[in-house]
């Protein structure tokens, strides 16, 4: 059997410090717990989503992981708790806070659950420093959100921190957030379903037309989720617009498609046919197994897209399930069930 | 060979009233010609696009259609032209005006090029009549851009409007405009590589989870650009939180892939791997021939993603190159060269 690493799914402590009391500012997030092991993400006085236990619970989060084969999980914070536009001394206060609580679990995890850090990407020199203290004390990465405020990842600053990740060896799971399109989006959660792969789509293209792929090192490892929202099925639309307008290509000495084998993705698109298609265009080895467990939006039984994939041959989905990750965070995970 | 209908391209008269005049309102369109069949469409005073004489000269059309192969061209108005926030009086106005000039560029094509027509579609009544005089005098369907300011197709002023376009048989483009993002989107063409397929995401789903597709008759025809922006590749994803969350399906009694087979794509996506994947997830029934003629962000070689494709028969072929858009239009198309 294959090692199973999933390299996104999220976690939230069982409860944590009241943040609006701590910061003297409303509206942040806590856990309203309603007994038999579930609760609700609550953001001020805002219902925000249904969780569970296996949300802060590392027994359960193992016996499910056991359950469904998977070996190890990198866990990252949930992206309302960026707080990227609140002052960037309390995103730095709660970022160190998420960090070491994530670090408790990991501990009690018999090393199968790893984490990747939040940073206050609003300040770019405290996320330098946030990131490597993380990944001092155990983290084997960052997860960022995809923008900060209109600050997209073409700003000088996240080019700067992304250039600093390169020199220090830190991989990048981006996470989209805060999105786009306003009062549009706010019926049959939109936001998630079409905003979200949207503002994926938008980071990946602002970093390649913007011209930051050529002066961030090659040494980056940098991974999208989501299969990388809607960069890889409009890759032909964004070829075909840099051949023929000089807009387009101004910044940006080669076509889109040229800086495909610079990016990673995930595997949670919950098609095959689609994981078929993110195969054939960004590569076998540059997909690996995420999940977006334990929400409801996740993959319900994890791993289960890959192994039943008609069309991948065993070295595929070998590479996929866990091999591309241990290069991604150049480390091994091990068979542990 | 198969018969080749192309039935996403543009035209813009050669020229036309000056609107901000005729309606006392500033910033509408209008054509500076730069001499040698190059012309830069304005804005107001602000660079809109570079054009060149296909856009307005039924010649130059024609003799491009001989040269790549397009026996018929299905066109409609650059989306500029919409209106859809003017005063409706104006917006039906400059429908009027287009919809009849567009009909004097078909009437010298020697029935090759026909035109379907622009509606004010703030005004539900107005765009009603507008469809019944505009297919009375020989526009073989309408094109509605994706959205009425903050009103999608969930809105019930459009449901109705598309109802009225079931029951008189007017067959329906859907073509992105006023795109979502702001700031965000106004480097690198962003508008066009990023928020229009998303735009177009957002009006097939408000169509599915708003519950509008199971109060539409099932004769409607509908069709949308750009090989539906991002709704089939995300189709996955939509299933799944369909299947999850509440909030998701509360209005829409099956899942989003179950609505496939009601809708249309046009061929737009410049990339053989795309169109594959379209085939898979829409089927060779639903695909027509779009080019997006004759705009530097179109199809160069009209056809010819298409006819080189590898993975599709010669019967896939014509029925994506001419006989889907035959019963999509439910009349027939000519070989003509």
């Amino acid at each position: 059997m294959s090692v199973a690493v999933d390299i996104h799914n999220h976690f939230l402590p069982e409860s944590w410090e009241n943040l609006a009391e701590r910061f003297g500012e409303p509206n942040w997030p806590w856990m309203k717990h309603l007994g038999c092991g579930k609760a609700m993400l609550m953001v001020g006085d805002q219902e925000f989503r249904p969780v569970y236990s296996a949300t802060w619970d590392v027994h359960k989060r193992l016996e499910e992981m056991d359950r469904d084969g998977i070996d190890h999980q990198v866990m990252s914070v949930t992206p309302v708790l960026f707080a990227y536009l609140r002052k960037p001394e309390h995103a730095l206060d709660c970022a160190r806070m998420f960090n070491d609580m994530a670090l408790e679990m990991c501990a009690r995890s018999g090393e199968r659950i790893h984490a990747i850090a939040q940073v206050p990407l609003q300040d770019v020199d405290a996320s330098c420093r946030e990131a490597e203290r993380a990944m001092a004390n155990g983290h084997i990465g960052v997860e960022l959100g995809n923008h900060v405020g209109n600050k997209d990842f073409d700003d000088e600053g996240i080019i700067t921190f992304l250039q600093h990740c390169a020199h220090i060896g830190c991989p990048i799971l981006v996470h989209p957030w805060d999105m786009m399109g306003g009062g549009r989006m706010s019926r049959y959660m939109l936001q998630w379903l079409v905003a979200m792969p949207a503002e994926t789509h938008l980071t990946m293209l602002s970093l390649i037309l913007s011209g930051a792929m050529e002066r961030i090192p090659e040494s980056l490892r940098i991974c999208f989720a989501h299969g990388g929202g809607n960069f890889a099925f409009t890759l032909g639309r964004a070829d075909n617009a840099w051949k023929y307008r000089d807009i387009v290509r101004e910044n940006s000495p080669l076509p889109p498609s040229s800086y495909v084998k610079r990016f990673w993705i995930d595997s949670a698109v919950f098609d095959e046919r689609a994981l078929d298609y993110l195969v054939s265009v960004m590569g076998d080895d540059r997909i690996m197994l995420g999940t977006d467990y334990p929400y409801p939006l996740g993959e319900q039984q994890m791993g289960s897209l890959i192994r039943h994939a008609k069309h991948l041959d065993h070295h595929q989905k070998t590479r996929i399930l866990g091999e591309n990750a241990s290069k991604f965070f150049n480390r091994s995970f091990d068979k542990r069930i």
